[in-house]
């Protein structure tokens, strides 16, 4: 059981709990490399925090954003904890869409409102407020490590050779991905699949400079034309990905997932509402919803772009066209593969009077975890204790790319759960959460740590 | 003969004359709704100028951009010429390929560089200053009347009622339409057809938000997909539109034309070249390059835009995507038949879970013109007296939607003629006309005068 001294001084201190938050979200930090200059304040308001509550922090250079790095080491004799969030968020466009702007965050109808508040600033302050909760009553029940990281949204492009480098100092007994929601609201969960990612940039270009159409048309290739073929040719008519190879390493879905899945409180017209649809049209026709979203891998072209798009008109053919196109990975996909089959599909799309460019940008693997840990033991038993709710064992369609990495260069399996609610908005304008939902979540840390400090065996030792 | 006192005139005063100019290319007197409010203020210049010559002209309201009318009649006895031109320009964009900004003009290496140098301001001044030639030298040889519109660029979407309204005032013997160019350097050219257009905004909305694609990948369907699916669809293999119905009106091209064609000096290195390409990739595969661009209808994607579009990476499966489409026509194509066909193509080519909307911009019918009126004589001759050069009779791949409306509004067959040349680069970055070839225009024009003077007949009179 939590410690009554740390419940009450989380309900005690609301108002200045949600001070410190609103803080965190006021930093407009984006890794994307044109506005990435809000990282580098964020990182360092997080680390200062952190040692103001006694934990010996640190923000460490990668060869992108940075990442804070720190340690609270209370007893040899206690299991340590590895915390990972994400102190980066998602670019807010498009803004004219937000009601309040989202770098200022706004409490309204009992929602906090901020770019961030859900993904994932609030998986960095559910530690910083247990931690305080802990400092201000007695100490930590454990040996806390956490790492914060600065480039999520753009794919962890430098958390590789980063977690090898400081892997001694992020050694730990167990691991916690607060990256992760709710399946339902007063459902929690833990998800122990995440889809791996590979996205890529493409440039069609056609004549060297924009033409006028009148003179142009029907003469010189249009890179727009050719572009949208490619695309329209990357799925076929039912909706299967057509790169040739694509689904040769897909591992089938097995009958006690499918099984396991048909018992979670989900339908497909929940799920439409969710998404704003009248249909779920997307993905390989035949194959239930759950499945497309969790056990199979998609295509989506994320952005496109290319000449005359102000109002009005202009008859312009063309110089240049681009597309950001990315792919969801499932095990056991290697992104590897997948990256060199869509260049090929892409090299064999490119007809004669187009010059094609791909780039790549994150690759992440696909990642399966450990669904018994004691840790995520200790996670479910938090939720019962802090919500009263049970949790159940899910998937995820998104890509948190360090839990692969964690588990391959650490040896550590992640447990991701975290408060995310199916209508939290993440990569969307309005992004909140509810405040109450939030503030118990604080409750909900704390009863972890208690609990892994009960269940998790410091290294080298038998679990107590 | 041009009068000894005009060409002299003409010589002597080339600064003024290019001074004048480059008060015209200062104004930013673009068409399109957003930026328009350059274009008021360029007519009511033009207008003070052609009045302070003697012209009585006035600036006259359309539901869009103004007009700029004039009239200066000497003699009841004496022919009328109607010249048209236009003063609006294309937007400038992509800025940062100018290599002087386009509405600050400049000249480098005998070159003049400014949006709308070319086109069409150039068929504006030529008029400006040779009525100041004649007006400095005796007067006029012929009654003058102008039309200078302010939507070309944006598809002259309120010239029809506009002719209909000033029918009487516009009442000509022959019309000079300046807004044509040179078939090649050393060239000059009359064109006897153009396309007609019709110009579409289409937008395909999915989802009613930006969603994440990993929640949303694989189960909720891509607008950027659908619509690139359209787009991919709208040509086959050999290139032909796809749209069903689309050539039934064409009017093949005749062996007489084929025959006029292939004496033209024109090789497809040359296109090439001048289009900055290594193949002519374009339109209906078997056809020759000429016929492709002025006998036979095109289809371009001006522009497409959707999802996320600047640097980096963002995971989003966007609400909405959107693109320009525009179809170049001949004869006897009818642009509301078209239009139909391609609205229920866009209505069979939209999936379940898309949302498609078509907008229609300028239409413009294809145009076949008088090619043996005494007005297109004129011209020729006074290319031969200015310029010592022979005049061929050519087509155009473009449009000028007016000269349908003037054969069919006030039955005058323009002469489309001008001083354009193949690197003018209209409709692009660096738009320019040599300073020599353009102040030898003024003679040109100045000559032109003279031999409608003498060729045309006033109304209701026989020649002389």
């Amino acid at each position: 059981m939590l410690r009554k001294s740390v419940s009450m001084y989380l309900r005690e201190h609301r108002e200045e709990l949600l001070s410190s938050y609103f803080k965190l979200l006021r930093f407009p930090s984006i890794a994307n490399a044109p506005m990435a200059e809000g990282c580098g304040p964020c990182a360092e308001w997080i680390a200062g925090r952190l040692r103001g509550l006694g934990v010996r922090a640190e923000v460490l250079p990668t060869a992108g954003q940075p990442a804070v790095v720190g340690e609270l080491h209370v007893d040899d004799s206690l299991p340590t904890l590895l915390a990972y969030a994400h102190y980066d968020v998602q670019p807010p466009d498009p803004l004219d869409l937000w009601r309040s702007p989202p770098f200022e965050p706004e409490i309204r109808d009992g929602r906090l409102y901020a770019r961030g508040a859900c993904d994932n600033k609030a998986g960095v302050i559910l530690h910083l407020w247990a931690v305080e909760a802990y400092q201000r009553g007695g100490g930590l029940p454990m040996n806390l490590k956490v790492i914060f990281e600065g480039e999520e949204e753009v794919g962890s492009p430098h958390m590789e050779p980063f977690l090898a480098a400081h892997a001694d100092r992020l050694a730990a007994d167990a691991l916690i991905i607060t990256d992760g929601g709710f399946f339902d609201h007063d459902c929690p969960a833990i998800c122990y699949a995440l889809r791996g990612l590979c996205y890529f940039e493409v440039a069609f270009t056609g004549p060297d400079r924009d033409l006028h159409s009148g003179a142009a048309g029907g003469v010189v290739r249009n890179p727009i034309h050719a572009l949208a073929a490619m695309i329209g040719a990357l799925h076929d008519e039912t909706g299967r990905v057509a790169i040739p190879g694509f689904y040769d390493d897909v591992r089938p879905l097995t009958d006690a997932e499918r099984d396991e899945w048909a018992r979670l409180p989900f339908t497909d017209e929940q799920e439409m509402r969710r998404h704003g649809v009248g249909v779920l049209a997307g993905g390989e026709a035949g194959r239930g919803t759950l499945e497309r979203k969790w056990a199979r891998p998609s295509l989506d072209c994320n952005g496109i772009w290319g000449g005359y798009t102000q109002a009005g008109s202009k008859t312009v053919l063309p110089s240049k066209a681009s597309a950001k196109i990315s792919m969801r990975l499932v095990g056991d996909q290697d992104p590897a593969t997948i990256d060199a089959a869509f260049r090929k599909f892409v090299a064999d799309h490119t007809p004669a009077g187009i010059r094609s460019e791909v780039s790549a940008f994150g690759l992440a693997r696909p990642v399966l975890l450990d669904r018994e840990q004691p840790a995520a033991e200790a996670v479910r038993g938090a939720f019962r204790e802090a919500f009263g709710l049970e949790t159940r064992m899910v998937r995820m369609g998104a890509s948190i790319p360090t839990t692969e990495l964690f588990q391959r260069i650490l040896g550590l399996d992640g447990v991701v759960t975290g408060l995310g609610l199916p209508d939290s908005n993440i990569h969307a304008p309005n992004e909140n959460l509810p405040v109450d939902h939030l503030l118990r979540g604080a409750e909900w840390m704390a009863a972890v740590y208690q609990l892994v400090s009960e269940t998790s065996a410091p290294s080298g030792k038998p679990a107590k």
